[in-house]
């Protein structure tokens, strides 16, 4: 898409800090500067989010989103936080859908679960609406 | 794993409110009361984070997130958020791989974005520490 500034990173027309790349998806620093390493990885071709977002396509982003985090633990890092939004209800603000990763050692002082509101609506009425059949 | 509680509750000798379930994968309600429709989903196979979660596995939860993803959408959700520890350090409480998903609506009043502590490191530096060969 044109206007997109994902899919203009994708097509190396707006410069980014490229940490990988293959034929169908890339990952690149966020340039937030919230946490040392942030990184996005996105699918090549654009698709809004999750929501809309066809199984090759996501099995390629997790293909890269795995390679991305085992290097991670190969240049000494312990761990990795995932985090997705999907919508603009969401947070989402980038309408390409996007992964960020972020690596994680021991000691690194980050809490990145966010903090959730509680609920008081019982697990069985929830169970209820969502359960699938 | 026998003592595994996610192990447990995949071979249903824990009980827990299960929203889907596949051969593979299973989806459950998350009982820390946190976020109205917060749930789990999980490979039925002992894997203790994404870094150790083969590519086949992986692609199951990923197929059973999507599934899910795209019921809450039916379910009158507007989006979600996904979220994944993997590691202690990244404070993974539970050593099963889980993906968290949360229902998102407008004017939930829900932000779900951790505060990240920031970074004074250029993202030149960590580019020429992560770059993938």
């Amino acid at each position: 898409m044109e206007s997109c500034i994902f899919c203009r990173i994708a097509r190396h027309e707006t410069p980014a800090y490229m940490i990988a790349e293959d034929a169908d998806t890339c990952c690149f620093l966020d340039i937030a500067m919230d946490a040392e390493g942030h990184m996005l990885i996105i699918p090549k071709k654009h698709v809004s989010s999750l929501l809309d977002c066809d199984e090759e396509t996501l099995g390629h982003v997790l293909q890269m989103v795995k390679r991305v985090a085992d290097h991670c633990t190969r240049c000494g890092y312990g761990g990795v936080n995932l985090l997705n939004a999907s919508g603009t209800c969401a947070g989402q603000s980038v309408p390409h859908f996007h992964m960020h990763l972020l690596p994680r050692k021991s000691g690194d002082g980050m809490d990145t679960w966010p903090t959730l509101p509680g609920t008081s609506t019982p697990l069985l009425d929830v169970y209820n609406k969502l359960k699938m059949e």
